[in-house]
This record gives C-alpha cells, structure tokens and sequence, in this order.
C-alpha cells in the first residue's frame, strides 16, 4: 500500500494557540485559475503627496496639521472604532430578554502611527535602524497606553496593500486599544495558561525549541538571528502566513528595552522584520500585500508571565502571483480553513527568495 | 449622563452559536472611503457557454462530457479537496516528537451541483420551481453521501462572485464531505448542545421564537413564511448577514420530505431562499456577491435531535455600494471581527427592498 504523503494527500493540522484545525489539500496547486484576478496598483508614487492625510506638514478629515515629523508620527484615529468618551453601558431589564442577547458596551482609543515621512515607502524597503525606530514608538505607546487604567489590551496592526483594505499607501500602521481583550488575543491567553498548567513550560517557548533546535531538518523556518525566529507555523491558513517568535521568554514588546546591551533584542527585531518583509517582496517581484499584527501580554494588571509570549503573526493573501490571491470564502467560511500548498513548501519559498529587495539588484 | 446608544456607541455582541464574540462600531459608517473599489462584472453573459464547462454538452477538464440536462446536474469535482482514495494516515513515531504537531489524514469526496443548465441566470432570478428543484437535488445527495459509512459531514456551500472567488459565474454550489467533521459546525453543536442541557431546549429554536414571537418591536426579521424565518442574527458580521431558519425543530434537509403534504416544507424554503436572494439584488441594484451554506446534522449514526437545527448562512461581502466591501483584515484577523452598521440598520434596509428583481421591473 502506498505511503501517506503530505504533499499529495489531504490532512489537517491542529492550531494549538487557537484550538482550532486548519484543512491543508496540497494537490490543489495544480489546479488551473480562471477566476477573478487583482489588479496590480504599480503607479509610481512621489516621496511627498500633498493629497495624503498621513505626510508631514498636510491637513487631516478634522482639521488638524501633521508636523514635519522625520521618523515615526502618531496621532489619534479620526474615525476611531472605539472611543472614551461614551456613556457607560448599563445592561437593561429589556436585553435581559434572554441570553441570547448579549452585549457588552467597549471603550477604547484608536492610534494611527506613520512609519516614515516617505510616502512612498513600505517597512520592506526601510532600512533596519528605520525599522528600530518604528518598534521604539510601538513600545511607546504600549507602556503610554498600559498607563490608562481603563484599557486592557492593546492590538497594533498593519493592513498593507489596497487588497487588504488598505486606503492609504503611505507607511502606517493602526493601534486599538480596549476594555476588552479581543477574541484572538484570548483564545490565545487561555491555550497558552491551559498549556502552562498541562506542562509547566511555554507553549511557544516549546513549540520555538521545537522547530529551531529539536527537529532534524527544519522545514519551517524562514529566517533566524540570535533573538527571534521567522516561520510558517505547521498550522498556517494563509499560503505564505509566517509568525517571528522570540526564542526567549518574553511576554511585551517592553522587555525588550535595554539600553545597557545596546537594545540588541530590539535590534534583532529590526533585523528580522526588515528580512521577512524583503523576502515577502521578492516572492512574486511586487509589494506583497498583508495584515501583521503583533500578541503580547494585555495590559489589564494581571500577571502574564504564563500566558504571554511576544511574536507577531503575518497574514499575506497572495497564493500563486501578484494578481492570484487565495480567497478564503464559502468552505472556509461555513465549515474550515483550507489551505492548498503546505507550509512546508511556504517555507522552502520564502527560505530560498534573496534578502536584497528586488528594486535594489 | 447621556443615554448608551446602539446605532451611535461601539459595543460587543456574542455569538452563542460560535462562542465569539464581534465588535460593533456604527459610527464607522459615517467614514469617508477611499480605499480599494471593486470592478464591476455587469459584462452580459450569453444562455449557453461554448467555453464553459459547467454547460450542457459540454466537456469538462478531465474529458468528461455533460449531459443535455434540465433541472440541476451533479457530478465529482475535478480538482477535489478531498479524496477517497488516499492512502490512510498512520501516526509516526516521528510525528509523536511533540503534541504541538498534532495531524490527522482527511478522506472526503468533492461534488459541483449546477443549479441550471442556464449560464447567465442566479438563484436571485430563479423561480420558486426551480429553486425547489435544486432543493430536492440538495436532499438527494445529502441522503446518498450519508450512506456512506465513512462520511461524516457534509457541507453544502455556494460561492457566488468573482469577488467570493467563484471562477465561473455558472450558477452552482459545491457539497464537500468529509469523514472529519469541520471547524464551524463542531463549534455550533457543542454550543447547542451545551444550550440543551442548561436549558432544556433548543438554542436556535429559542432564538427563533425570541426574534419571531416575544420581541414587540422585530428589529431583525427580514422577511418569513410559514415555516421559515430570514433574519440579519444579533451577532452577524458581515455588512448584510443573514440566517434562514427552519421555525420547527428540523435537524437535516430529509425533515424537510413529506411528499402527503404537497412537500409544503420545501416550497416554504425555496419561497424564503428566492426572496431573499432578490431582496440582496436589489440592495445596490447589481448581482449581489456572498458565500451562503447550509448547517444541518451530521451524518455521524449519532442521535443529534440535540444539538442541530437546518439553517443557512449567507455570508455577502458588500457594504455601501456594489464596487466598496467591507474588509476583514488587521484588527479582525488578528484581535477580532468588527462590523460598521448595525444588523438592525441592515434588517431595516432589507426588509424595504422589493421582492421584484430590479431587472424585472
Ligand atoms: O473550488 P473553487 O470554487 O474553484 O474555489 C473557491 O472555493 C473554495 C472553497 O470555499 C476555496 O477554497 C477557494 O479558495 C475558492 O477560490
Ligand atoms: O481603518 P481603516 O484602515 O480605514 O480600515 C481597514 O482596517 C480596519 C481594521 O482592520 C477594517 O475594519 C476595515 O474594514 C479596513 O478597511
């Protein structure tokens, strides 16, 4: 009898940080593509857009002017998802109904940070010490924002790309902070604390080990320094979906400071960042579109030390060229993820694409 | 103090059929978009397709030929995602090096299900007849594949659009079945029949007589008959979201027989089903895009007059317009899923669109 083979016969994997499974068809890649194409949004952009809400010296939607910033730029959200300043949610004998309804009232604060004045930039093409600048005002107003004793978790977040709802090209990120902590954020908190009390370690410390040190061959890594490590997770949804992970146990983005080494952790962070996002670029020769977001520790005065464990996740749609994305619709949607190429074979790609952005040869 | 507002504050509904929860912002709506706009495929389609292969006569991928067929047409996906004759997936001991790598081998069979042999018709344009039939198809197929011993799901899903990564706009769905039973039903029968030992009573059976019966004002119904109830659920996400339920405890489509009664069942979900498509038409006058699926009992031997309840989901992309969606990206995909209009702002909207196709008037 023939010998079951992962990258010709349909499995599943296990998410252990979600709890949930994703369906992986890999002989799905030979089929052909007749359906809808993107469109590739190559116009050459200017370094300086007078027309941009985000570059320095314009007039944002309420008004006010932007500086003439030189590296990072943050300012509040001038269409928040979430405010302070509304009345408290008292629940009424009418929602008590049934609980069937439930609702909870969430407050909260929306930041917008530019990554650079450049308009015509993206985080792939800026330097590592840009990049070094950009993770110190993430950790900035993670400890400005953890001050606030009415938010407890704070998600910052780039869309890059028109495909990923992106409506502005100009480097940016976004940073929502909540009274709740987000359905992602605890599905996590609660495998990681199930994990902790199973086997008194870390998960991701474990599962970081694991894939860096424990496994012969290493078919999921992408990139690797002293400090952090970039993969495919055995359980990715995405086609080209990586995490970077820290290898050591390190719950925040502030653990990360420290002046007296030279801040060698956020500098490999930089590094790292800066070589996932080139890498991605060179996939397919274009700017690869994605939403990135980074998981740690929320900040509701609870100890997170078992629960936490910094690293960011990087969602990139595109599945067999700049214009081919996976659409992640009726399957997906009503019964499971499915993911057609493995993320092994995900791995071996972005592993073999150079870290010199292709505008750069 | 000012009063809490659901059409002006942000707040969470939880989704008790999911276990999730979903973030409502509907003063977002208020934002202007400048972002991504999609391309409109109003391109007019000719009755038969000579290039199309879900045409009938016409030869398929692997040299199959259609038949000259009237009503719907079945036949084996050509690029299935699953397989029956994969070899079996045995654990390995090198698999076991850690539970973080947890896999199991998937066998299934893919089919396509052409709901006409018109290639330039939707279901929004079908008449009750018609999408009776292509009911009465749905219960054939679920009934065969149920007697397969190694099935034990079976997901009725259509993906209608380009933008819903449909490839050819055929009018079709696709039933997936698998001996797994998926992601999005297993969270939905562990919710309902944890519902149904807390409470004695059916989860959706109880929503359903909440929203149809005890609520004075019926802020979420779109439209009903006899038998069935279309709503925009407390909890959906998608812009216009909506459920079909069945108002009696009906587990599978095979309830839904009864051949004494003039099949009085099945004409009221193909009255329900043709209403609401042609209510999403005519929305933004144009063929409204959405994955929709169909949640019923296993096919497993167990007993699940617990924990199922027949219902459809539609799941459409669109938000203000047929060229501007709603993206689900960043802060959805990694801290949680946000919705800008209320679903009662959407069951209002619905509820006031003609039951007369936009292209009939
Ligand atoms: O099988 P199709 O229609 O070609 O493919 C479409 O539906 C599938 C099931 O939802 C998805 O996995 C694909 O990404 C999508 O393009
Ligand atoms: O706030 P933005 O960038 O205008 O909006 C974008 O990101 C948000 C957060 O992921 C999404 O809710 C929007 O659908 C998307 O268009």
């Amino acid at each position: 009898m023939k010998k079951f083979n992962f990258e010709e016969n349909s499995h599943r994997r296990f998410n252990p940080l979600t709890n949930s499974w994703v369906l992986c068809s890999p002989h799905r890649t030979k089929r052909p593509w007749e359906g809808h194409k993107e469109v590739i949004d190559d116009e050459s952009l200017a370094e300086y857009d007078p027309e941009c809400y985000l570059c320095p010296g314009n007039t944002r939607a309420q008004g006010d002017k932007n500086p003439q910033y030189e590296n990072t730029f943050i300012f509040n959200n001038d269409f928040a998802a979430v405010k302070n300043d509304q009345p408290e949610y008292l629940e009424q004998s009418k929602d008590k109904i049934s609980s069937l309804l439930r609702v909870e009232g969430v407050r909260g604060e929306c930041k917008v940070m530019c990554f650079s004045p450049k308009h015509n930039i993206t985080v792939a093409e800026m330097s590592e010490d840009a990049i070094l600048c950009v993770i110190q005002s993430w950790t900035k107003i993670y400890r400005e924002m953890s001050t606030k004793s009415y938010i407890n978790y704070i998600q910052i977040f780039e869309n890059k790309g028109s495909i990923m709802g992106c409506s502005n090209p100009h480097p940016h990120c976004q940073v929502w902070c909540t009274e709740t902590i987000p359905e992602e954020p605890t599905k996590e908190l609660i495998s990681m604390n199930n994990y902790y009390k199973n086997n008194n370690s870390c998960l991701l410390c474990d599962y970081t080990q694991l894939e860096t040190i424990k496994l012969k061959y290493k078919p999921r890594i992408v990139c690797e320094n002293n400090s952090f490590v970039c993969l495919t997770p055995f359980w990715a949804v995405w086609p080209y979906e990586t995490m970077i992970i820290s290898k050591s146990h390190i719950i925040s983005l502030l653990d990360l400071e420290n002046d007296d080494d030279g801040n060698i952790l956020q500098k490999d962070l930089a590094n790292i960042i800066h070589r996932i996002t080139c890498k991605y670029d060179n996939v397919f020769e274009c700017s690869f579109p994605y939403s990135m977001g980074i998981h740690q520790a929320p900040v509701d005065n609870k100890d997170h030390t078992n629960d936490s464990h910094l690293h960011l996740h990087f969602y990139p749609p595109l599945l067999r060229s700049p214009t081919i994305k996976k659409f992640l619709v009726g399957y997906e949607l009503l019964a499971e993820p499915q993911r057609d190429l493995t993320p092994e074979q995900a791995a071996d790609r972005l592993r073999n694409c150079s870290e010199i952005h292709y505008k750069q040869k």
